[in-house]
């Protein structure tokens, strides 16, 4: 069973889990609050892959549950990054229908979208799974969702890029333009940013690439140029170190990730992952045994949904 | 120039675009901290059409810069649900060059998938434009995004589902299943909910749809059923009174949805626009002149970014 | 024992009841704070109803005593809604002396409040309990407590309105005369709105009624009509459909409620249960025994209200 | 034109006005979105009183609608307290439409539970207004609105007592039974206070008073006495310092408030303005005259409400 | 052991706490969530004193690791307030390795800012212990930390002044020069405030004591006089009130506290303990034991960090 | 005039300026609430330095003015990390009396705290100005004022270390231990976090150094070593790569500041300045006149404090 890191601990993704139950539930769930008044029993369910494709985001999809009933119990039954065949069991949840059925939706809409990413990771990596080379992201994540977008990138075998605009510095064709060259804009940003911090610059050019070099970047990024400028690219940048890490970014396909891959880079961004990939369809199928758990929810009946009967 | 109602007043929306500023910049965005301290000159940018579609976000995107910088103007050149060809320049921003910088991604990822979920919509849209039917999208959306990709959908040209769990009733194959039979689910949740709200059922068969029709649904979903199937469930429903509202669902694809329009169904509900398609892609484009605007920039100078000239 | 639907998950409700917790205990309970430190007895105590009416709250207030302390235990001894006499027992609590004080005054203020509406609510049912009309209410509530005093509405019977702006359509005449006629304000709203919205229209004459009904109203309001106003407004409309719903409004009173039940009408509006009850009384008595519980104070010491014993 | 201290700033207040506006609004006012898309005329507003009373809240209801769209100007017509008689104009506003008519209802709430507070609030104290004594509140009040039921008790022409646990001590029966004795509870709290903290004492005989005399209390509540025992307690007081404030409390009604005044207390405290109170009836009369305000809307187009013409 | 009053219950800490934790954790501890994938062992540690001082602190650092990580045990070894030696354990912790690493830095923090604080406090209180005097702090507290300075003031010995400016007015030299004189100062304040609140007034000359005397002021503070002055101010208070508290202020060191306190005062007050102490120097060590405790694992899984091994 | 990058935008920093205000504030200010009912005349005031030091803070200090009343002008009188000498003005101020006197405390707590914190940085950078090494800070920074006190270092003259957990990777002697060597733990590390981030290890001994070298370290921090170690740990390092970062650690002073830097490493980090530094004494002094400023009052009068006259 893969195991995968990237996972803050709840007490950053908390907050973020609560705003979607309430996105979804609104002033409450008229579906189901109305059908069992005061008898509430529980339930099993299943989910299960309606297509192939990688899972990512089930430990955050338990937590969903947990935070709208901690009754309900939730166990993955594959692990994170997992290629599943269509029909294949990737969790077992049981605890109060209604609590199911209310929790149902932001969790397969979290957990589709995060295999969806993790599964054309999955296809882009495999093409070059041989090469001393990884896939990594960009910034281009849906708002409100970067940490856990990144955490599905990483499922599917990317390494992340950087993680926002404060914790590494990209001096971008923007950037070198409103101070007119790269060296003058890697001298201004060196002195000011915490000392841990690397300085990657967006070239476009051969002659970029000896600016960069030549102006102490820690990363180069070869952008949208050709395999075989690529390969110069990298031969300049080689001559002089070992050390500065080297990525390929530009229109990065399935069809062009390999030999890209092949003139040396260290690295190959593409958002198509987050921006190209569709949902992967899970369902959620109730099982036939409902029950009574009269005893389960007397150990801690303040933790309900509110829904119990009523006092 | 289209114009498109469904955004929430500012107040509803703001903090989650604040919250999207904050989780890209961190403690700082280090690339253009550093760049002009002290003299931050007014750049100008536009934003242009990489691929063709239907743009959607504009409005949401001015908003998020005027948070970050109320000195920035943003001008839309297109209207909401335009489709644009490729090089199309879609708007106009003016402002501190590092504001511009700093808010350009959160912006523009916003707007590339707002925009990717009106495109697809429209296409759907279109197969059936000539047909008494409306496309509605589900509840299947992005954690968090659920006002905005809504919005997009109806940018597209499609109406919008229910919102949310409260603003309707929607009585699914696991609220059935749980409950032991249509008539029974719906008595039970129309004598509980508020009085305007209207119940929707979901059937599979002909014998689910009589039976949701003498429960006294308003709503009837035709679930995975046939062209021919749907046909006949419409008679039924027909036979007895026009306002009851029909809506088919279930793998609806851009090949099967004119057929099934053809049913004569009121409705037809489709997740794809949303976990099926693809970021329509846009860029930003610095202007060449860049301008140090001291006058405005003195007009409220505690509005602005914290990164002018200090003290 | 009555049982109540209505109330949300406890994830939509929690933020507001640690708002009113702080609210009053601001930097801390400066009367408990100091009297038992390091030995926080544990006690019992009841409340009693102290004037007669119809109970609603007591789930919430015992969420209430939860958060502040998770060892306090809270047992409702009546059902939500229903109705006590002076002296009967309403519930009973143990836990932390100081985290019952410390607690008492906001759980009681919601209880009472509540209950105060549930009372008067019940006042106008009984009235026309006899014929096939709901009470339902408004959008009167006091700024916070919507929710809540909706559910109060419910334990005392009635029906509930809308919550929201957003889960319904209400057309008034402050709508309708910005547009200047029933007919084009109806054409506008039904195409932009979710489509399982209904429309309600305000009607203030028999010409409004027809307008409403020809442009196809899914409510109808007969506001401020007399008893044979009304009657004749519901003749109309119910040649027409026995599917519209018709809703009487205006200075709704205990004296004139009956009156308005019986010109047929499906529902009578009024916020008089809301803004014009005052409060049921009802207090807290500490009782004789209280002990050094220290076994269950070691359980999960972390819960606690951060009074105990200092490490 | 009388005036009212004890609004905190707004920087204090705005996150609750914001809530409740959210609360009402929901995912977006469905009535009025849809009437004006693109074009949003201005129109005009009075706020009418319907019924005799005093008014409370004007300041606040202003910044609800500013917080909605900065371009509506509320003007009162009346003085914080003062009294008005049915068909007085109290404010005037002038605005979008939609913003108009979405926010009144949370405006007009506010003000109409503030205003019940303060006319039932201005009749008690005008039975005592020739006599050396004060009503005061106390800390039964709606939760999450103290801060402006208390400031509508003081527009009402009251002192507040204590706004929360923290900024006055009051020792009560619970507590003393808690504790053991008067002496010992004065004893434990006075020590581990903020120092220029007061403390309350209730007495329920006049054994008690001395003790709480005895005992250092800065301030002796007579709690549930006849008048002639109030009169014996404020004599004991009396006899030994001029600066020991005395409260009488329990059951004060219109009837009994002279009376009790006549004892020699200094201060009167009841709930009953805030727990027994109606909303004092307004309502909001929109203009003929609406327009299309393009220059101002032109001024800060970002502040709108985001219902204007789409880019 | 010592016991020390004064600390809120979490309900209003908790929020502080978390917003800590997520200020250094901000997208994810990259040094410990790659260490141990699945497996994270249990570990011991110790918090050990490195220079001598007076402990507080650490029931909120109990906390912090209990809302990173509820399967953490936080013993204290010593009393808050309590003396340690260079070398003294101050607190035993045992739970996920990863969640010590993790939450050690902010607990820490937290601890040595307090820590320190108490022990300047001590040696201030120390120097007056055998006079009939209380040593208080003032509002010059870091922003954010107000009601943990002033925990921490308290557990160093000091009483507390005021927490904010609602629980006590205290008129300075800066309102009294707003509105003209002392007198009609008070007057206006006097009438307006919550009555049980107390009103304090600076004073820099015997004339200002006079007439403070007069205006009826419930607190004197002698603001940088000298000892004579002050002995001067205490005699002329004295002779008029036993009751009205007096204040020494301005430039108290550890030199001049005593012969302030001599004069007679009732309080000294002093920012020195927050603004000018260091913190005391803890230092966290990690046990050689390390185990991994899969059975309290399974007890509560939901509530771990989310770094345990993926489903 | 000296300039400083570091500061977040506003819309990163607005949040805590918000909840320092009200941490204050409060439930409203009760000595100015009350002075000026309905006038609020506008006043001047200088903050004026009381102590030689280096001055930080002043934007956020004005910014904190400008949330609280956006009337007030603030403006600086010396540039962020000026050196001044006692009786100096650093800023002057201009706005409604009241607003001035409510957010005097907390504007010049931060400010004083900050600069401070400048003072004993700018020590310690003088003592090594001359040589090519930078002084750095740590994360032992006071919980809620990360950001804001490391640019206050920046202020003093020093660069910024790691802001948090998640922006580079600091491997301690607690990661080490808990995995066995520092091979391993690197490794583990490297592959699994954001690639463009660095790793720091720790090391004490100079096998560690070479251990640290073998196994890929970006940055190298010599612990606690004497300066012999040292010479000889940078020697060891610089024959292998001048990329490598070496930074000094542990009981850094005043005095031993020198010796350290002229080891030859790149950085020498304490948390000195924060953990060790006194507030820098500054003070508000109200100027004589004041005057009603109508005219600006009207301008916007919905941003005032809901101070000003009653409506």
């Amino acid at each position: 069973m893969s195991i995968i890191a990237g996972l803050p601990p709840w007490v950053v993704l908390d907050p973020m889990l609560k705003s979607w139950l309430v996105e979804d539930i609104g002033r409450g769930d008229r579906s189901t609050n109305s059908l069992h008044i005061g008898e509430v029993p529980f339930g099993q369910a299943e989910w299960v892959a309606k297509a192939p494709g990688a899972i990512a985001g089930l430990p955050v999809a338990r937590r969903i549950f947990y935070i709208l009933d901690d009754r309900i119990t939730f166990e993955a039954a594959v692990g994170e990054g997992d290629w599943c065949e269509p029909g294949r069991v990737v969790a077992r949840i049981e605890g109060p229908i209604d609590a199911l059925l209310m929790g149902e939706r932001v969790a397969l809409n979290l957990t589709m979208r995060l295999s969806g990413i993790a599964t054309m990771t999955r296809r882009y990596v495999e093409k070059i799974a041989d090469l001393p080379v990884q896939l990594v992201d960009t910034r281009k994540t849906t708002p409100g969702l970067r940490l856990l977008e990144k955490y599905a990138s990483r499922a599917g075998g990317a390494r992340n890029h950087r993680m926002g605009l404060d914790d590494a510095v990209m001096l971008k064709d923007n950037h070198i333009a409103a101070i007119g060259s790269i060296k003058e804009a890697i001298a201004r940003v060196r002195s000011e940013i915490p000392y841990p911090l690397t300085i990657e610059v967006e070239t476009e050019t051969l002659a970029d690439v000896k600016a960069a070099l030549e102006s102490g970047a820690d990363i180069i990024m070869l952008d949208n140029m050709s395999p075989e400028q690529m390969r110069a690219g990298v031969q300049i940048i080689r001559q002089q170190s070992d050390r500065i890490k080297i990525e390929a970014s530009g229109n990065i396909t399935l069809e062009t990730v390999r030999p890209v891959a092949e003139t040396g880079v260290d690295y190959i961004s593409t958002s198509a992952p987050i921006t190209r990939s569709s949902w992967l369809d899970l369902s959620m199928k109730l099982g036939d045994r409902s029950y009574n758990s009269n005893s389960s929810n007397r150990l801690n009946p303040e933790k309900s949904l509110g829904l119990e009967k009523a006092p």
